[in-house]
């Protein structure tokens, strides 16, 4: 790379690494009109089953191995979008859920977020921000979800509007104790979430009843905001964020769609989640 | 995100991406001396074992399930950079890369990415390039690593060095399969990889006897690269590989230091790899 270079490389340098970050960013692409000709990612057609014919290999791999494979190409964004768990992998997501690995992969994230926060030079001036969404990061919808198949069903957005609004989610214990941590060390809380704003009320209680309090922002989705991707949604308000004169230096969310875009913070973390994918 | 910015404002946001993407492109930042004051990424400090005490949280689960957790957190790029396997995790590693696990996952992406690679829309007219890291993408150097504690010893260059020489790593067979079709579906396969130029000759042999042929090009770390992080040299050598007219449509690499950067690819697949990390 050129040590010197003028703006105009640079924009087109910077503009195709924004192209080319992932293919959720197509829409983000689709807005710079200023864009050059730059890769464009076309969309990734899911495969259809994990159980296939002998030339592809995996058909002498147990259930439970191919599964995890499932599981690990989603948490490495690896996979194609995809609408529900492959129903072969049912019991193994309901397994990992339910059992030790989930919650050990939980920790385990929280405290690398924990040790890069500690790290972390802030400025002290009130507008270092670390970023939480909120649905299987702050709080837990596995109650929901254990109803529905963890995630073998279609989400059907009116039953789980009907959960949301209980406001019983609990929190994630690695998550709470993360978020009271960055909250000592000086970080501003913002919560981003694609929760929609007519649920404000309901999710500030759930927040409060489990224990997450002290945010500086609550971001939800307004009608305006309905039809965006999260990607998009998000990438806009993180730019609102840093518009506003926050420096993002973490963000932690369960959903590449949380972390990847444009304005992003300086480090992400990505939460595990088998149960859903959304774009 | 507002429809229409000036190029100042474009510049900014995309900066703040460049340098947001990850704490892998610090120096890549350095180098951007337009940059503005944005977040910078501090180095995230490694926490130094899996098995804490009982604030952790950790300390009741298996260490099966742990060391999942920390092989998990390495695929998807939440670990800090580290140096070795964890010790405790040790027979886990080489479990996992010696049983069906590491050739399914292995065989998953691939699968992804055969996927993606034939729902791309190609120009046809020979630009369109996929790149492939070598070690631990195309070829695998398991026998070397068997000896070697499967990522348990700190790297030795040396030793490393005298098996390269041999020439005798063997293909990874999804990826031959993958390198195939994609050659097949009329991408240019670029071949990048942190090996010197020196062993540009017993690479070629090395790949030849073991299925891959017909490659656009093999790119070799000069003397010049020597002190680059594998995401910059990497990066560099793909903006090259634009500016050359290609579009860089796929990307597989078992590294993040593959994959990140800038002038990335429409579309990366991390392939699996427990046994070593290149910043």
């Amino acid at each position: 790379m050129a040590r010197h270079r003028g703006g105009g490389d640079l924009v087109r340098l910077l503009m195709t690494l924004l192209l080319a970050a992932t293919p959720l960013l197509a829409p983000v692409a689709a807005e710079l009109e200023e864009a050059e000709v730059v890769p464009t990612a076309p969309p990734q057609v899911a495969s259809s089953s994990l159980a296939r014919g002998a030339d592809e290999g995996l058909d002498d791999v147990p259930a439970d191995v191919r599964c995890a494979s499932w599981r690990l190409a989603a948490e490495a964004n690896n996979l194609a979008p995809w609408k529900a768990v492959p129903a072969e992998c049912a019991a193994h997501v309901r397994a990992y859920l339910t059992g030790a690995a989930y919650r050990s992969d939980l920790e385990l994230v929280a405290r690398e977020s924990a040790a890069y926060a500690r790290a972390a030079p802030l400025g002290g001036d009130g507008r270092d921000a670390w970023i939480f969404d909120i649905d299987e990061t702050l709080l837990s919808n596995l109650p929901y979800y254990a109803d529905h198949g963890y995630g073998l069903e279609l989400f059907d957005h009116l039953e789980f509007d009907k959960w949301v609004e209980r406001g019983e989610a609990p929190a994630i214990p690695s998550s709470l104790k993360l978020y009271m941590e960055v909250l000592e060390l000086g970080f501003k809380a913002i919560l981003l979430t694609g929760r929609s704003e007519g649920h404000r009320g309901v999710t500030v209680d759930n927040l409060n009843k489990h224990g997450f309090h002290d945010w500086d922002k609550l971001i939800l989705r307004t009608a305006a905001d309905r039809k965006k991707t999260a990607t998009i949604y998000k990438s806009e308000k993180r730019k609102e964020i840093e518009a506003e004169g926050y420096r993002i230096l973490g963000n932690s969310g369960d959903q590449w769609s949380d972390l990847l875009g444009s304005s992003m913070s300086a480090r992400s973390f990505k939460l595990p989640n088998p149960m859903y994918y959304i774009p």
